[in-house]
């Protein structure tokens, strides 16, 4: 018998699956990382009344009932990208903070929208409100929902700074930056609604905001910092605003035209909330006849959609897209970046801003 | 001419008034903080967008309102009972920290309750609708005021954590726990209210929580973390359970018979809340007939009141505030504190229990 030499493995013939490998255990430690901590709280509220548990478990069934997990992935590639150790401390609960952080703004948004759906499962206010309404209880069914809703979502926000807490303090100001953009993007969006009025620089702000700096620049940055490299920020902070103006853009595309099937909740949600998202604030700065369209009743979604197509934004939407996604890669290309890294980075440009949920 | 000698001061000759002044230096600079915190994050935003101030207004609007800052008062004299140096890195920001989390909870809580009026000013939730309904914006007025008040109280609630990030991290811990708690003590206040049955287990429990730990063993707990003496934990939990249910038993009956001039909101408003409060637990188990006059309609604030008299609960209230007062000092009693801290930590306890606003 002669000595079997092991086979060389595809990793080391392809640094570009190993990096892809490598990005991916990663996140499954950050999957592990929430649950473990949701258990853990759990065992701890569960000695003290049966009762208490019951907003960790809003928060375990959202983890579970799946997500993007858009920012982990970030964080994690902003970490490997600036030459990160994957075994680094803190880098796995920094990206889970990131998560849980993002969980915390879907249960408040999903009051704010008065979505009863979130990833085809009813909404915590929903669910709440509907047992309230079950068992007959005291007061008003909407507000206890709404409140149990409110108490989660600050709940999360609560365990996101306790995972955050154990990355280097180094992740500080990012990460306040971070939170404070998310509250303040989220009330401009609010006002935004309210007032319909167009006004392309704020809904630019607020895509900036909202989708640049909260979803890609600063989870980049943030693992970026773990991993000691703030010179990565400029480069980091050109590609997240650039990519996340296309994230939100699709993200209006999606809402828009696409299936709710596909994305889990109300298609049109953002015309029944008069949310000035780009893709209408450019249409209707070409049509007006859209504003009524959305505000005054017994108009279909269809009939928004046909309007807007007929506008010609939507194309020219998705030639804005490519644009930005280009502007994002040449950020990378120029940055002091392994070739393998700077490869994913583009990647997942491509995959955020051409996604169809 | 003589050399003058400076007289004594009466700081020398009285060691009690020593420690209050530092005391109350201290917690003037805590004012100064949430202040100059808040005009700092101010004139960052004010530079993006002059609309995106909007929820930092709110909140100084609130820190300005007044308020007995009970949670900052014991955390620095937690800290300064434990031996530490009132120029110490982080005291200052940490007491801020605590009071900037109860302004979360306030905007959150009065939402709960739809409250309309918060020390004499309208809500932030009620002052958003109004503006809204002004305005006749799009969309629905309350959903609008409340969602902007949840924002308000989720920024306050990044910015206490960014203030507590200022702290010694030996505070996380102790800080970890009494915000979880905070949003869970919330939670079974809700429900509980909602279920409206008399558990006096549970009704101590959401005391425990929300008033023992939340407003006094956990704060004095920061401070003296943040003085390097865990060793007080044990006193200072046996204090602030025993204060913190006085502190809520005094909440209670001020509620249903103290005046809406002194306190600043509405009287009975746990009544119509239906909080099931230790007070309405206890008086429920000795008239079950009170149950009728809060749940239906037709009954009112006036006729609980004498029914709830007639119990004879509260002047039996009354005893066990003494008692728990009389056991919170002995944990001080025996605890290795300065006589001075000790004498101080006592005032403490008798203001907290015997306020009328």
């Amino acid at each position: 018998m002669t000595a079997q030499v092991p086979p060389r493995s595809g990793a080391d013939r392809e640094p570009a699956a190993t990096a892809r490998r490598t990005s991916e255990e990663l996140l499954q430690r950050v999957e592990r990382e929430l649950r473990s901590f949701l258990a853990a709280e759990r065992d701890v509220w569960a000695e003290v009344d049966e009762r208490a548990v019951v907003a960790i478990d809003a928060l375990s069934d959202l983890v579970a009932s799946g997500g993007k997990r858009i920012r982990p992935a970030f964080c994690v590639t902003g970490h490997l990208a600036a030459g990160g150790d994957p075994q680094a401390p803190g880098i796995v609960a920094a990206a889970a903070a990131l998560e849980m952080l993002h969980v915390s703004a879907l249960v408040h948004d999903d009051i704010f929208d008065a979505s009863v759906q979130r990833r085809g499962e009813p909404t915590v206010h929903a669910k709440h409100s509907a047992l309230h309404t079950r068992h007959a209880w005291q007061g008003e069914s909407r507000r206890f929902g709404e409140s149990v809703a409110v108490l989660v979502g600050d709940l999360a926000l609560v365990y996101s700074e306790q995972l955050m807490s154990r990355a280097p303090s180094t992740v500080v100001p990012v990460w306040s930056m971070l939170r404070s953009e998310l509250m303040i993007g989220q009330y401009l969006d609010l006002a935004a609604a309210a007032e319909f009025s167009v006004d392309p620089r704020l809904s630019r702000l607020i895509a900036l905001v909202k989708s640049g700096h909260y979803t890609i620049h600063r989870p980049l940055a943030v693992g970026a910092s773990v991993a000691g490299r703030p010179d990565l920020a400029p480069a980091f902070r050109e590609y997240g605003e650039a990519v996340g103006e296309a994230f939100q853009l699709r993200d209006d595309l999606l809402d828009a035209f696409g299936s709710s099937a596909d994305t889990g909740k109300p298609a049109g949600l953002d015309f029944s909330q008069h949310k000035m998202t780009l893709l209408l604030g450019w249409a209707m700065q070409r049509d007006e006849h859209i504003r009524s369209l959305i505000t005054e009743p017994g108009h279909s979604p269809a009939e928004v959609r046909g309007r807007l197509l007929d506008t010609g934004v939507p194309s020219d939407v998705e030639k804005h897209i490519t644009d930005l996604v280009e502007r994002g890669c040449k950020a990378i290309a120029d940055a002091p970046v392994d070739p393998v890294w700077r490869s994913e980075l583009t990647d997942m440009a491509v995959r955020v801003a051409y996604r169809n949920a």
